[in-house]
């Protein structure tokens, strides 16, 4: 042992084995970077999305390796200037401008785009443009940065605590399960359970579980073994997860079955019918189907109703994951997308997805309110969750969770839900979805621009056709060098940082771009803008 | 549709959806009051650890419903307020006396703690007390807060990336890959793979899949139907996740095999032995042994050369869950604890325990350097995991994890390791070794206070036996007794407000106090208090 047993009075215990006046002082100064580089930046027209390096000159900018020795404030407040200055601004600052445009041949120029020319363009005061997300980030399906939720972030990172227990969380216990019970009653249930879970993905894999204890509550103790083979039902355009799920509960990704869907992504209900019977007779014990409402490349809606007809036939568990459309369901103008979800039996939905919370925060619901989350998922560990404690247990929730600790994702929503009510979170989901109508609109009127498919959502797919490309739609070659097109200008985009956006092939279709406008800070004008930098940056494939 | 399709000019995109202004302002006010509030409270002797309410008078108090039409400043800023106010204070603010105190009849009044009249009562000035974490919250394993750390999660929150891809994340996924690696030398592996997952039971389930995939690859599509009935090893000791984890895989927690623990709660290496023979007699598949490194309860350390011996005779997955005890590794004087990590095939460690760096921060690493990771858990999903970037995409390490979206947990690691060093790390880890030794002294030396067992780690088991009990060890009842006063002074001291420890039964042992120092504002002083404060409110028991 390194110190003697009775070497208590050798330990320098007599004050705090921290400095707490200059780390106070730290995290001032932290704060004001994070303040001050928005506002510095947001002035600067040349600022970028990203600053894009190449790995290794990154790894030596940033000086990565961690040494014996402690480094002092100056350094370390370099640092953390280092870390906003060379990340992807998702949460950054809007500009207007990009220095590093230069017209193309035929094109406009960057010019005709400054705020002071734009007809639309009244950009607000440079004080204002800290965090709300850069406009020209539509990477993901997370973008953008609402001040409460942040706020609601700060304040979790400082309460540092697991909301597995009462004892320790009492407000956010609380605040969990008012938030997990507005969803619910979002969904349409006046009762259920629920829980936060680390993402969509893990979320659709708790469903999965919770689904085959439900049928087989003997899988807990004895595994899958003497179980039938089991199968499990989900769209071609459903998300990877329901894969990664199927692997990791020793179900296996073959017994995934995945239905066909219909030329706007949707699946095909006489499909799912087919397969399930298909499977059937292949000796294989139907468990499970996944309904996804708004798919992550199309952002295409399941028939809920058509197909919660054919659980209910087939005795199967509806599993909706609506991490990505969930959301719709604020909007009464949009929440016929998911018309019957309140058939399912359990839902996936992602607030941090369309509503800006912050990663993470993605709630696992459940219709069921017999305890079936907490027989599947509970082991009753004595240290942590004893059953003599002078307060109504039923208040700790952790051991519903296969993790143990956990984060506390609820109270960001829950300010931000105070902050802007049921009604204004709508807003937001609406004013996403007339982004893409306009977006729609000036995707039809450009030359060169060709929709992958009419958006029922919010997801706009296209492809840009370059000159060099055009009126050659029915030559062999055309398909293999369009599907050139969208890797290239990405890669331009990062190197001058001027904007990103995500792009894929999809089943037999070539790469093509999927523009995601989730970002209440996201004007007419930059969307203006990000069709014209298309444009450009593809001019001369 | 809610919007014609050509309605794209009715929607006002004209200028961003969020008011930045205000927004700015809202989170400099937070700020504000996580600083002052902390100032304010810290010079405040009535100040509690927490400020117990029944769950009902809380939730009015909170006022929790989520209503259609959000709220004005003032009510948000008092909502930031109330959360603090109404949180355990996990991470919050030192005090040194409690006004709360009454002195028990042949006690030391509370008056003989205060800062002035303690013998090594040096406090930290007033303005210098903000975040260090309660140094009388002791109820987990994580506790305390350190401002470097903060100040990552701050920058890490403001950024809001997944480091799924090096595209969206440059800074986090390289700081990532320089954190896993130096936690992997640490281990002793000078390769080797890894990721960071939400939580410790998250990884130790990593661990197990990846097991599965190493021995039977053909599983990962085709479930555990074709594979033997597999054994999984663990000790009675070892953390419940292990069963959770044979639960969610389909394994079932049957085949998880609870290996016999010495006196000290470690693994018996010949237990270990005549499991894994009893159970390839009974005809299963021995597969993997889970070595615990600082057990939850007692914080024993499973003797690891012995037990790897074991697992290269028989061929089975070495995985050490090092969750708590990992960090022991960053000090010369501790790292004998873990000898023989080095040959594990597969390590769990969170710094979010011992090195306070902030729920969460767990690393999962792994020996294996061959990509059996991103194997087993790869979908190469095209819309995310493009291969025809144009940078390395082995930096898109995304696909290594079961999760899809993912916190980037290693930046806050990463800048406190930066701000004091392996050195300043090393020396949290032996502090707190230091005060556990401290506290043991003065518990062996206190009349009623029994230990459970001498500590090898710094997780302090021990009964407070109340004078109305003391003497009466033989009689029948005792133990019964015994078991009802930790949960009885516990309920104390939380309605006062002075504490938190945990407590818990175990095997046939009542319930016991556990005490976990980490944080290194704790003093000599609070530890006293502790031990004072534990025999005033059990005192009439």
């Amino acid at each position: 042992m390194a110190e003697p047993s009775g070497a208590g009075d050798s330990i320098p215990l007599d004050g705090p084995g921290l400095d707490m006046a200059a780390g106070e002082e730290f995290l001032q100064e932290v704060f004001r970077i994070l303040l001050e580089e928005g506002v510095r930046k947001s002035t600067d027209v040349t600022q970028k999305v990203c600053d894009w390096k190449e790995p290794q000159e990154l790894r030596e900018l940033l000086d990565l390796e961690l040494r014996s020795d402690g480094e002092g404030r100056e350094r370390l407040l370099q640092r953390c200037r280092d870390v906003l200055r060379f990340s992807v601004r998702t949460g950054a600052l809007p500009v207007h401008t990009s220095a590093h445009r230069s017209a193309a041949p035929g094109q406009p120029s960057a010019s005709q785009f400054s705020p002071a020319q734009t007809p639309c363009g009244t950009a607000p005061p440079a004080s204002a443009r800290l965090f709300p997300g850069h406009p020209r980030f539509f990477n993901q399906l997370f973008s953008g940065l609402d001040h409460h939720a942040l706020a609601g972030r700060f304040l979790t990172e400082t309460l540092n605590t697991s909301p597995y227990t009462y004892e320790v969380a009492p407000v956010l216990v609380l605040m969990e399960e008012q938030v997990l019970a507005t969803l619910r009653e979002l969904v349409g249930w006046s009762s259920g359970d629920g829980i936060f879970a680390p993402g969509g993905s893990i979320s659709n894999m708790l469903a999965m579980n919770v689904a085959r204890f439900w049928r087989f509550p003997e899988s807990r103790s004895r595994g899958n073994w003497d179980l039938p083979r089991l199968g499990l039902f989900a769209s071609q355009e459903s998300h990877y997860s329901i894969l990664k799920g199927a692997a990791l509960l020793g179900i296996g990704t073959d017994n995934v079955h995945l239905v066909r869907t219909d030329e706007r992504g949707k699946m095909i209900p006489e499909e799912l019918e087919k397969e399930i019977q298909r499977v059937k007779a292949e000796g294989s014990e139907p468990l499970f189907v996944c309904a996804t409402s708004g798919t992550t490349v199309l952002g295409a809606f399941d028939p809920l109703d058509a197909i919660a007809d054919i659980c209910a036939r087939h005795g199967l568990w509806l599993h909706v994951d609506a991490a990505w459309g969930g959301s719709a369901l604020l909007s009464p103008r949009l929440r016929h997308l998911l018309a019957g979800i309140h058939r399912a039996d359990s839902v996936t939905w992602n607030p941090h997805k369309l509503l800006m919370v912050g990663l993470q925060c993605s709630a696992f619901l459940l219709r069921d309110s017999s305890g079936l989350l907490q027989r599947c998922h509970g082991v009753g560990a004595s240290y942590l969750f004893q059953r003599d404690k002078f307060y109504d247990v039923s208040l700790d929730t952790g051991d519903k969770s296969p993790q143990c600790g956990r984060r506390a994702d609820g109270l960001k929503l829950w300010i931000l839900w105070k902050a802007v009510g049921t009604k204004g979170l709508a807003q937001r989901v609406e004013r996403a979805f007339g982004a893409t109508r306009y977006l729609l609109e000036q995707v039809k009127r450009r030359e060169g621009f060709q929709l992958v498919m009419e958006p029922e959502f919010i997801n706009l797919c296209f492809w840009f056709i370059p000159p060099s490309l055009r009126g050659q739609e029915s030559s062999p070659e055309f398909w293999d060098k369009l599907g050139k097109v969208a890797p290239a200008i990405k890669e331009k985009m990062i190197r001058r940082g001027s904007m990103m956006v995500g792009y894929q092939p999809h089943g037999s279709q070539v790469n093509f771009f999927r523009q995601i406008i989730t970002n209440p800070a996201v004007t007419r004008q930059d969307l203006d803008f990000f069709l014209d930098e298309i444009q450009e940056l593809g001019w001369d494939l």
